[in-house]
């Protein structure tokens, strides 16, 4: 993609995401995003089809970073349930950039969950994440750090875990604890995992 | 209240739960509820007060039925562990419950983020599971069956697993080991809870 166009994909993302936490995602039109891009409908077209293709990007994008933080703590420490402690302290930091975008993030959903094809791709991710604790877990097994449960299963606990810490850190940001909640919970889950 | 009377308003709430499942609560309008379930648009104002009110009974039906189910676990099994066991156990059904009816609540979860005081009646219940759990454990404290963690973290570890398994189930509920998934996952948090 040539320099002048990639501005022009950067605009459109940036403008969407400011647009779709302030007004809501149904609240958005393509019409607004140019707007406040400062592009024609021409421009939006050449790089997206739709506004659900800028939210899966704008998710897309999210998820990359995440999952290159993940993989620079996997990178930088050795020892599995040093590292997935690690991963645990990212979690405040997730809740601080997710908090307040739960609207946006019904209302795309919602859409999303009458179209098998996007839903489909909108829990790919899921998926990934699945796969990438999976894989650690069998690592910690061999290295014989964590137990011989089965990875797949440690690995649903794990997902299961995160998922539902998020969902209450969006549910009542306010609470005193997320600090502390996130890494502890994982502590006592780990606690379970690990060889005695 | 009368009999009759008693009987309108549960025809009210069969109908409105099989057209929010079918339509979705969006699509579903007032007229349609009271269509369905053969009742004029005077005797559905007389019971409720929106189809807001309707979808919160059913959720408060089912949430009670839930919370009965637990309870009773809680009389019959005194040993916590165990306990929180069999509670594992009840998942699958609650999967099997759930499955399908995710765009409903999706929608309706959308309506209410948009408003503070129904937001709040919302995730009233979601406090009380952290309340039960939380005594739970403190129980098991006690009675020495668990590890001194932190009660209130600790429920909120326990509450934040079941909910990203329910997360899990309605995402995927092709998944062959629903009915293994769920116990052993609290197995692995159980073993980092309880006393070696």
């Amino acid at each position: 993609m040539q320099k002048r166009s990639k501005e022009t994909r950067t605009q459109i993302i940036s403008a969407a995401l400011v647009l779709f936490a302030r007004e809501g995602y149904d609240a958005t039109g393509v019409a607004e995003i140019c707007q406040a891009a400062g592009v024609s409908k021409g421009a939006f077209y050449y790089h997206f089809s739709s506004k659900q293709q800028v939210f899966m990007q704008l998710l897309n994008d999210w998820l990359g970073t995440l999952e290159a933080q993940l993989l620079d703590i996997q990178k930088q420490i050795q020892d599995v349930p040093q590292a997935l402690l690690h991963m645990a302290g990212m979690m405040q930091a997730v809740f601080e950039q997710a908090s307040g975008n739960l609207p946006m993030f019904l209302e795309f959903w919602t859409q999303a969950s009458r179209d098998p094809a996007i839903w489909q791709l909108v829990t790919a991710p899921y998926q990934s994440y699945q796969e990438f604790f999976k894989t650690l877990i069998q690592k910690g097994i061999k290295e014989g750090s964590l137990q011989t449960y089965d990875p797949d299963i440690a690995a649903h606990a794990l997902v299961a875990l995160a998922v539902g810490l998020l969902f209450q850190g969006v549910l009542n940001p306010q609470h005193k604890d997320w600090a502390r909640v996130p890494a502890q919970s994982v502590q006592i889950l780990l606690s379970g995992l690990a060889k005695k």
